[in-house]
C-alpha cells in the first residue's frame, strides 16, 4: 500500500535511520520515532523533540579567526522529552530486546498522519502480551503531540503498571568523534518549573544563551477495568504511573509552547489550548488529521501508475515536507526538517531552490510564509553586507536561523553570496505564479532593490561587461571564483527584476514606491546601475567547448580522474582536502546545469546540451541537490533515462538511506528535488512573465503520471499516460497555457487532451 | 654609541616592548627582558624563557573541520622561570614603582652580549641604594643564563636581603581577548622534580601532551662582608635568601638543559655543565662572551657613516638575528626569535627568504644548520604531501617547529605552496655561495627532487604551458589563486634546478646518484618531466601593462580605494573580511615585486620597473615582510629615494614599535630584511651560477657603508663612498667578480677602487 511507510528492523543502525523516517512533526513541532520505551542499553538512540526556530547559540572557535568571522552559531534545541512510557508487565519490563518478539510491525500512514507500532511479546518469564503504540503531531493543533497505547494481556497477568514520563533534563546529540557538536556543546536548556497542577504535569525550561522558554504541559486518560494511580515529581522529571489489571487504553497529550510564538506566560498558553483539547480523544484528533491531509493530498499528491516503490518514495517524500515546513513567521524549513539535529537546524538555500517551488504550486499560503519569514530576516542581512565591507545592500546568511550568519567556514558558506539572488528569485517565481500585487509592494520590491544594491556593490564593469569576483557557487568543489555562471545569471535575473519592479510601481502605485525609495535612500542613478550592471552581466561561454564556464579559471583546471578513485573515497570531500578538489575539475553537485534550468532562456539549448554533457561527466553528486537538477535537466534535453535514473535517486535517498546519514535527519531538499523531477521534469513546467508552460513526457517505465498545480488562482490537473496528455482546469477560471511551445486555451472544468 | 641600546621608560606599555627589545638569547634559550623583581601589580608583562624548539601540542578547534586541517599546533613553552630576584632594604622592597627613582639607566651591548639596569634608588622610607643589575645568556655555553647583581647602600642600611627564585609554576602568555591564546592553552608545563642537592636548586618540568622534558640548575655565588643564608622548597619553587649587611655582589647562574638536545638524564646534564663553570665569575664569562662576538662582527657587521641611529637599527637587527637563531640540528629561526611568544614559536618561510641570505653572506656554519633542519624536516613534508593528495613529492609545512603542519586557516597557510620552492632556493643558494659538492650529495639533491615532484604533481600543462592551480603566493591579500607568478617562477627554478643536480651528479658522482634515486624511485622519465614543466611554466603577464600579473585574474579585479581608506582600517585585515580582501586589487606586501628581486633574470628591466610601479601603488605593507623587498627593488631600479624610503621603515621597525605588536617579539624577517637591504640592494649583491655581482650605489644621505661578505671561503670587503667603491679580499684566494656587468678580478689582500 503506498500510503504506508512499513519496517520492522530491530538493529541498531536500522532504528537509527526509523528514528528519522518515522519523525513526525507539523512545521513548529516536530518529534524523531524513537520507541516510548527505549532500546537496550548498548543501542545508540537520538531522542528528540525540537520546536522549529527554537534554538540557543553556541560560541564558534577557530584556530585563526580573521575578521567578520561568525563569532556564535544559532544551534536547534533538543526539548523536553514527552515521549517516554515504561511497562511493566508483573514486574518485567517491556523492551523489544528481551523476551521474545512474536510480531512487530511498524507503520508510518501518511494518508492519515500518525505513526504507530503493532507488538505482540512474550516476557523471558513467558507473560504474553499485545501492544498498540499510535503518535501523532497535530496538523490541526500545531502545539499537541498524542501518544496512544493500547495493552492487551494474552497470558494470564496479574498487574500492567505504565509509567508515563515528562522529563525537562535533555540533552542535544553528541557524538564525541565529531568536533562540531563537542560535548560542551550538549547541554542547552535549563529547567526552570516543573509543578503538578490538578491532572496536569508541566515542566517549563530555559535555553542557556538565547534565554528562550519552552514549556510542556501534559495530561493522560486512560480506560480501564480499574486501576490505581501515583504521581511523582523531580527536580527536572514528572512521572505518572497507573497500575492495571487487565486491557488497557492509556492516552497521554503533551502541549509544547515557547515565548517565540506564545508570548511570556507559555505555561498558560499551554493550559488554555490543553482547556480546548478536553474531552478528546485520540479517535477525535485523528479524524481532524485525515481531513487535513485529505485537502493537502488533493492539491499535493502525485500519482504514478506503474512502480509502487517509487510512488511510495515520492509520497513519503511529499509527506515529510508537509511535516516539516514552518508555518508561521517565525519559522522556515530546517534543511533536515524537524527529524533531526542534522546542520544545526538551519536555513539554507535549499528552501528556496528546491523546497518553495513545491508549496508555490501545491500550497501557496505556506510558500509565502517562506517568502514573509526571509523578509523578517532583511535587517540581518543588511546588517551581515555591512560587515562584510558592502556599502549597500543586503546580504543572506548562507546559513542561519533568525539571521545571523552561521557558517565557520567562509568558502563553503558566506562566500555563496547566490543565496541572495535565490531568494530574490523565489520572491519573483511567487508573483509569477500568484500575481499578487500587494505583496509585491510590501514585501517583494524591498528584498529586490536590496539584494540588487549587493550585487551591484559587489561587482564591477570591466571592458564593458559587469563582472563578480569571489564568490562562491552551488559546488562546493570549487571554492571562491570569478564570474560563477551560477551566481551572475542568477544576479543578473535579480537585478533587472529590480528594475522592473521599479518601473512598474512606478506606473501603478507611485506613492508606495515613493515611500519605499524615501525609506531605503534608493535613487534613480543606483536603478540605471542595476540595469546597465544586468545588461551587461558577464556570463562566462567557452569558445571551443561551446559550454558555459564554470568560472573563468574552471576549464583550464586539470580534471579529476573519477573512473579511478575507489569508491571508499567518496564522498570526496571526507577524502581530499579542499585545496586537492578546488585544483580539479571536479562537482559535488549540479551547477551550471543548474542555472540553465532556473534561467533556460539565457542561453540556447545547444549550449545547454553541451554543458550538461560536459559536467555530468565530472559531477560526483556527493550532494544530496545534485540528482534533482540534473533529473530535470535530462528531461528538458530529451535524455529521458538518464530523467529517469536520476528521480530514481532523488525518490528513495532516505528510504534506503544511500547517503549513509539519514539518521541525522531527512534531506529535506532531495525531497522536494524528488517532486521538482517530476514537475518541473517530466512534465517540464516553467512559470515565466509569458505564463505557465508545460512539456509532459512519461517515463518509460510507467503507464500513466497525475498531478494538479495552483496557478494564478487556479488548479489545474494534469494527466500523463503513454500517448496522451489531459490537462483539466479542476477550479477557477479558464487559462492559457504552453504546451511544447504552443498556445492552449484551457476552459475551466473542460479537459484538453493532446495525442502524441 | 651606537654598539648600545639605551632605555630608561617605566610605563607599561614600553615595559612590555622593551621586554622583547631586551630579550636576551643564543639560538637555544632566549630570555625576555623582565625585570628580576618586577614591575608593579597593576602592569602587565609576558615573563619568559624559551628554549628554541621546545614546544608543547595544543588541539586546533574548528567550527567546520575539513579533510586534512590539522588536528593539533604545536606551540613553544614558557618554560622555569629562573629571572627572579626579590631585595628588600632593611623590610622594604624594592620596586621601580615605589619611592623614588633618582637614576635609571638600561642598557643592551650589542659588542659585548649583556644587559643591564643601572639604579639609584631611595626607599619609600628614605633609605638610599645603588643597584647594577647584569644578565647574560651565553654564547660560548649555550645552556647558560647568569644574572649578576650588585648592591651599594648610599644611606645606612642595617640589612638588605636578595631571595633568589627558581620557579617552575609557569605558564604561556594568555590574552581573554585574543581567541588564539585561549586559556585553556596557557598551562603547558607540570613540574616534575624539586631538589636541592648540595649548593645546587634543581627543578625538572614535563609538557603535558609532547612529554618533552626541561631542567633548570642553577647555583649563586656572593660577596659580601657577611651574611646569613636560607633556603626553602615548595611543590613547584625554590627560594635562597641571603642576608646582608654592607655591599654585596651576587650572581646566579642558571643552566638549562631539554630531552631534545641533552637525552634523558637532562639533571645530570646540567649538573655537569655547572660542574665545568665552577669558580668561574661573571666577568670571566662576559670576556669569552666578547670575543665571540668580536669573531661575530668581524664578518657580520655593516658600517654606515652619516646616520647614527640607523646604524644601531641595523647592528641591533643583526645582533638579534645572532641571538635567536638555531644552531643546532633540533632547530630553526621562529617568526619572533626567542623574544616572544607570537606566532607560537613556529619557522616559516622568513628563514629561508629574508633570514638564511644573511648568514649565508656572513655565517655560512650557521645558515647551514638551518638547511640541515629542514631537510630533518623532509619525512614529515613527505607526509603532508601525501595527506594533501599528492602522489609524490614533499609538502613543507607553513608553520611548523618538527614537521607537522600547524596552519589553522589553509587559504594563508597550507596554500602556500610557495615555502617549498623557497627552501629549494636556498639550498641552491647555499651551494653557489659555498661550491659545497658533498652537501649537494647528501642533502640537496634529496631537497630538490623532492620539492621537483611536488610541483609536477600540482601543476599541469595546458596549451604547452605548465600551470599550477589553486595556491597562494606571498601577499595574502589574495588567495589560492591559479598561476601566482612568485610561485610559478620559484617552482620553475627549483624544477629546473632539480635536473641540473641530477645531472651534475650524474657525471661526477653516479654512484652516489644510483644510491639516491634507488631509494626515493626517481625514474629518468621524472627527470624529464621535470625539464619540461620547469621550461615550459606558464609566467603571468599582461600584454597591455607589460607587467608580471600576479596570477591568472588578479588584474581583472577592483582597484582598492587606498586613498579614500582611513587610517584606522588599516592594517585591512584586522578590518575586512578576507573575502572583500580577495575581491579587489591589494597588497599585503610585495608578491611579484619579490620573485623579481629573487629571480631578476626571468624578466627583462622595463617589465620589472612597470611591475613595480604598478605594485607599489596598491601595496600596503601590512606585513613586516614588504618594505625590504620594495627597497631592494627600488635599489636594483635606481629608484634611490623609495629604496632609501623603505630601508629606513626596516631599520627602526622594532626600535621604534612601528607595527604596534613588538612586545609579542621582534620581527625577526625584517630584521634580516634591513641587511638584505643593504647587502642585496644598495650594493647590489646577487649571487648566481655566473658568480658573485654588485652594482653598489650609495645612499645620498650618507657618507659611506663597508660591510664584508663571505663567498666560496673568501671575506670579502666592500667598502663605498659618494665617488668610490672599494672591494678587498681581506681573506682567501683571488675572485672574479661582476662590477654593474663588469669582469673584475681581485687579488687576494689588493684594493680595487672603482670610481664613479
Amino acid at each position: 500500500m503506498s500510503w504506508k511507510l512499513t519496517k520492522s528492523e530491530l538493529d541498531n543502525e536500522n532504528l537509527l535511520v526509523n528514528e528519522s523516517l518515522f519523525s513526525l512533526g507539523n512545521g513548529y513541532l516536530g518529534v524523531r520515532g524513537n520507541f516510548e520505551e527505549g532500546y537496550n542499553d548498548e543501542f545508540k538512540s537520538i531522542r528528540g523533540t525540537y520546536i522549529n526556530a527554537f534554538h540557543d547559540e553556541t560560541e564558534i572557535t577557530y584556530g585563526e579567526k580573521l575578521y567578520a568571522f561568525p563569532e556564535k552559531q544559532q544551534k536547534i534545541v533538543n526539548i523536553i522529552d514527552g515521549q517516554t512510557i515504561k511497562i511493566y508487565i508483573d514486574e518485567e519490563v517491556f523492551s523489544l530486546f528481551s523476551g521474545e518478539v512474536l510480531a512487530f510491525e511498524r507503520n508510518l500512514h501518511l494518508d492519515k498522519g500518525f505513526a504507530e507500532r503493532i507488538i505482540h511479546w512474550k516476557s523471558p518469564k513467558g507473560k504474553e502480551v499485545k501492544l498498540h503504540f499510535k503518535r501523532m503531531v497535530s496538523f490541526v493543533t500545531r502545539e499537541l503531540f498524542v501518544v496512544d497505547l493500547k495493552v492487551e494481556p494474552i497470558s494470564p497477568i496479574d498487574e500492567i503498571k505504565i509509567i508515563s514520563i515528562i522529563n525537562g533534563d535533555v540533552e542535544n546529540f553528541v557524538d564525541p568523534n565529531d568536533p562540531r557538536v563537542a560535548s560542551g556543546h550538549a547541554k542547552r536548556l535549563e529547567v526552570m518549573d516543573v509543578q503538578c497542577k490538578d491532572h496536569l504535569s508541566i515542566i517549563k525550561n530555559k535555553t542557556m544563551n538565547t534565554k528562550l522558554e519552552v514549556a510542556c504541559v501534559s495530561t493522560s486518560t486512560i480506560e480501564a477495568a480499574a486501576y490505581s494511580y501515583e504521581r511523582n515529581q523531580s527536580d527536572s522529571c514528572i512521572e505518572e504511573t497507573y497500575s492495571v489489571n487487565g486491557a488497557v487504553h492509556f492516552t497521554k497529550f503533551n502541549v509544547y509552547t515557547d515565548t517565540f510564538r506564545h508570548g511570556n506566560a507559555i505555561i498558560e498558553e499551554a493550559i488554555a489550548i490543553q482547556k480546548e483539547l478536553e474531552g478528546k480523544r485520540f479517535l477525535d484528533l485523528l479524524q481532524s488529521q485525515e481531513i487535513y491531509l485529505e485537502n493537502f493530498w488533493k492539491k499535493s499528491d502525485v500519482k504514478i501508475n506503474g512502480d509502487r516503490a517509487l510512488q511510495k518514495g515520492l509520497r513519503f517524500n511529499t509527506y515529510q515536507l508537509l511535516q516539516s515546513v514552518g508555518k508561521d513567521p517565525h519559522s522556515n524549513i530546517s534543511a533536515k526538517g524537524l527529524s533531526g539535529e542534522g546542520y544545526e537546524g538551519h536555513y539554507f538555500w535549499d528552501t528556496e531552490i528546491y523546497i518553495f517551488p513545491v508549496f508555490l504550486m501545491t500550497n501557496p499560503e505556506i510558500a509565502k510564509n517562506l517568502l514573509l519569514h526571509r523578509y523578517s530576516l532583511l535587517d540581518s542581512a543588511r546588517e551581515r553586507a555591512s560587515e562584510m565591507g558592502h556599502k549597500k545592500g543586503a546580504l543572506y546568511p548562507w546559513r542561519t536561523i533568525t539571521g545571523p550568519e552561521s557558517s565557520a567556514f567562509f568558502p563553503a558558506g558566506t562566500a555563496q553570496y547566490h543565496i541572495s539572488a535565490d531568494i530574490a528569485y523565489s520572491y519573483i517565481q511567487y508573483y509569477l505564479v500568484t500575481k499578487d500585487e500587494a505583496f509585491l509592494k510590501d514585501y517583494m520590491a524591498e528584498v529586490l532593490f536590496e539584494t540588487a544594491r549587493l550585487w551591484a556593490d559587489t561587482g564591477h564593469m570591466l571592458n564593458d561587461s559587469f563582472r563578480i569576483d569571489d564568490v562562491t557557487g552551488p559546488d562546493e568543489y570549487t571554492c571562491v571564483v570569478n564570474n560563477n555562471y551560477y551566481t551572475n545569471v542568477m544576479a543578473k535575473h535579480n537585478l533587472l527584476w529590480a528594475v522592473k519592479v521599479y518601473e512598474f510601481l512606478k506606473e501603478k502605485n507611485a506613492g508606495a514606491l515613493n515611500e519605499l525609495v524615501n525609506r531605503l535612500n534608493v535613487t534613480e542613478e543606483e536603478v540605471v546601475e542595476w540595469q546597465l550592471a544586468g545588461e551587461k552581466m558577464y556570463l562566462p561561454y567557452d569558445e571551443n567547448l561551446k559550454i558555459n564556464a564554470q568560472d573563468d579559471t574552471f576549464l583550464n583546471k586539470q580534471r579529476w580522474d573519477l573512473e579511478n578513485t575507489p569508491e571508499d573515497k567518496f564522498p570526496l570531500l571526507l577524502n581530499y582536502h579542499p585545496l586537492t578538489l578546488y585544483r580539479y575539475q571536479v562537482l559535488k553537485q549540479a551547477d551550471t546545469v543548474l542555472a540553465h534550468f532556473l534561467l533556460e532562456d539565457e542561453q540556447d539549448v545547444a549550449t545547454m546540451k553541451n554543458s550538461y554533457d560536459y559536467y555530468e561527466e565530472i559531477t560526483t553528486h556527493d550532494s544530496s541537490l545534485s540528482h534533482c537538477g540534473y533529473s530535470i535537466m535530462a528531461s528538458k534535453l530529451g535524455y529521458k533515462d538518464k530523467a529517469y535514473d536520476y528521480f530514481i535517486e532523488t525518490a528513495r535517498l532516505d528510504l534506503d538511506n544511500t547517503h549513509g546519514n539519514t539518521k541525522d535527519g531527512l534531506h529535506m531538499a532531495n525531497m522536494g528535488g524528488t517532486w521538482l523531477a517530476i514537475v518541473y521534469g517530466f512534465a517540464g513546467v516553467r512559470v515565466k512573465e509569458s505564463g505557465l508552460s508545460l512539456a509532459p513526457s512519461l517515463p518509460e517505465q510507467w503507464n500513466a503520471l497525475e498531478f494538479t498545480i495552483q496557478f494564478q488562482g487556479r488548479l489545474i490537473q494534469v494527466h500523463m499516460e503513454k500517448n496522451t496528455v489531459r490537462y483539466l482546469v479542476v477550479e477557477g477560471d479558464g487559462v492559457e497555457i504552453s504546451h511544447f511551445g504552443e498556445s492552449v486555451w484551457l476552459e475551466s472544468e473542460v479537459e484538453v487532451t493532446f495525442e502524441k
